[in-house]
């Protein structure tokens, strides 16, 4: 993929008293649009192992730019690419749009691990089956 | 203040099913510990004005850092400090402990704003009764 | 209408360390459908008055009953009807299935209301530009 | 007791454009109260078993009614009970008070059970650890 798009619209919860979307929404929406990235390749974010583990991919970091408010009703269009493949890590970079008005942007960065069904995180290399189809599109 | 410190009990509902906190609940603790701050100090994040528009405070940007988890009934203390006052704008710096043990530590910048009824933004020079009780506590 | 169907995808942040959706999504996913109701008929369900305040639809009530859990990934068909158009207020049921496999059901019920610019509800007769198109589908 | 009192501050991100709380959030805080509940009997909601699996409380059902909006900063009182302890499962009653004004009350029906790893929800009669502890108030 050179970018790939999900769509959300903005629900009446997403909204706060100041009448705008409450910033925390970006970052699930940044995550949705991972997980719908991963679900296009045939991948989900949750892989689950023989002895009941997962390879899962928490955040090792995110951060996001508010440039312009979005409102209720808004759709809201996610540009995402993967900005690098790293040994063991994840970047994506995510632009959200309301039509050609750009709204925020912001960069996640992803650990591959395994997930213990105590709650533990061992982070490991990102596996050849992720490896051969995410495609790293770095920032031109 | 050197540091001020919010405390919050992870709810179960802040879990997801990797067993953790999910990351997104970070950056709303962020915030709550700056609405705290204020409190703290006689403020409060929306300020009504006499037109029925508000003095309040949107996200310019937010960034996390993720450490190690944090689990279902731990006890978070939040440090938080004002890294920098600019002539619009907040910067906070915020970490995340369980015990000794840091989990997380982001930073926010907030932009003073009159927020109209209709959802406008409009950046304004921060008010003095702000200025002259919010302490900038650089890293030292 | 018979019925409506609004469709959502469990998304990970949607789930608790049980493995499962946390309840409180499913008020939520209610709440969506009946608004994508509003909008498939063209309305909305904050409709701006010249004066600023909105024609808005806060709850009166609403209850759910979970009969089996809704998992990650897991796509949700959400059948909605207005069981009743009151005077003054709407009941909706909805049902929540996967595949065949009903997971939930609820009712809400909703007031029609003009939300004044400083948080206040006053209750109105439901308007005849509502009233013409929302169609009462009771139980069979 | 008689009543468990839990106490929750609205927070900036509960509110919505309407300028009030958004009802989802009463769900949260009923669960919420009925987990600080739990922990000042010395349990905990969610009780780890030697195979990996839980001892949980997921909801059967939970209903709310909305008498008058709670608002930002506003702190709220949440008034519990058990008002039924019954072979496997607990009906909770709660009450949301500002001050003397109740805002809200509601019903959660929750179903003791072992949650397996695998999401498995499987139903229990109440252990005696929990039974002994928990008392029944029945409505005056």
């Amino acid at each position: 993929m050179a970018e790939f798009i999900a769509r959300r619209r903005v629900e009446f919860a997403n909204t706060d008293m100041a009448g705008i979307v409450h910033f925390s929404n970006f970052y699930r929406w940044m995550e949705e649009a991972e997980h719908e990235y991963f679900r296009s390749l045939g991948l989900t974010i949750m892989q689950k192992r023989p002895d009941g583990s997962y390879i899962g991919w928490p955040r090792v970091s995110a951060s996001c730019h508010f440039e312009a408010p979005a409102f209720h009703e808004d759709e809201l269009e996610i540009r995402l690419r993967v900005e690098r493949i790293g040994y063991k890590s994840l970047t994506f970079y995510a632009e959200f749009f309301r039509g050609d008005k750009r709204l925020a942007h912001g960069r996640m960065k992803t650990a591959c691990c395994i997930c213990g069904i105590e709650g533990t995180l061992e982070s490991i290399r990102i596996p050849d089956e992720y490896r051969t189809v995410i495609v790293e599109t770095p920032a031109s």
